[in-house]
């Protein structure tokens, strides 16, 4: 599996609002998996955010490792998958994080303006990526 | 997590050809996810179907527990995951899984019919559903 840092043709790709899943890990060590809004931080680390209530933020805490994959939207038989660490977790007091995401996936601000949310930074050790079933981008 | 087995909604929309991404567990206990076919058998199982250079083969062979996420292809926001463990791998010596699940995602056969491929079988424990940000279908 390739490390870190992204190629351009992948960078190109997770920078589009993709459909994608995160997979963390339950406290017994099975994965848990779920879609999510993600956006890609040019640093090289992937925001995510959560309301207070989902389970796998407190995963997250307990064990930081995760996945991300990431389909093309036209055509899922591409993708891209990212995995590391989740680096950072902060509270999202202002909801900046989730309207930031919302606005990149509806075109519109998140609308439960009581929400409590959180938001988690993952760092990007490796990844890789599918067409059908060849290794996309051919390096 | 409501256990298995699965209520009517749920399975109505699993029996789709959804796009979908599966977790399994690498040798040191992190998550590792891709996009992948699936197809629903009536006894409760998940059938997913791997060439053999697969590292996930590797994986579910190593420790069977996995997670299965589905997308609804039309809008992604509603979702229903899948947890289990892989109770059966087999070689699909002629191709008639991968067939099946070419046929379901494609309209037509697999291509390669040279492909060295294995089946699993996931046997699902629990799951659960999202449509937006609430739980999906209300029970």
């Amino acid at each position: 599996m390739p490390p870190a840092p992204l190629p351009p043709e992948v960078l190109e790709f997770i920078r589009r609002p993709n459909p994608a899943v995160i997979a963390s890990l339950r406290p017994d060590g099975s994965p848990h998996s779920v879609a999510t809004w993600y956006d890609w931080e040019e640093d090289g680390h992937v925001l995510l955010n959560m309301d207070e209530s989902r389970l796998r933020l407190r995963f997250m805490r307990r064990d930081p490792r995760v996945a991300l994959t990431a389909l093309d939207d036209e055509d899922w038989g591409r993708q891209v998958s990212l995995f590391g660490r989740i680096v950072r977790i902060e509270k999202d007091a202002e909801l900046e994080d989730i309207d930031r995401l919302a606005v990149r996936y509806t075109g519109a601000p998140f609308r439960r303006r009581d929400a409590r949310r959180y938001s988690a930074w993952m760092n990007v050790e490796a990844w890789h990526g599918w067409e059908g079933s060849e290794p996309w981008p051919r390096l």
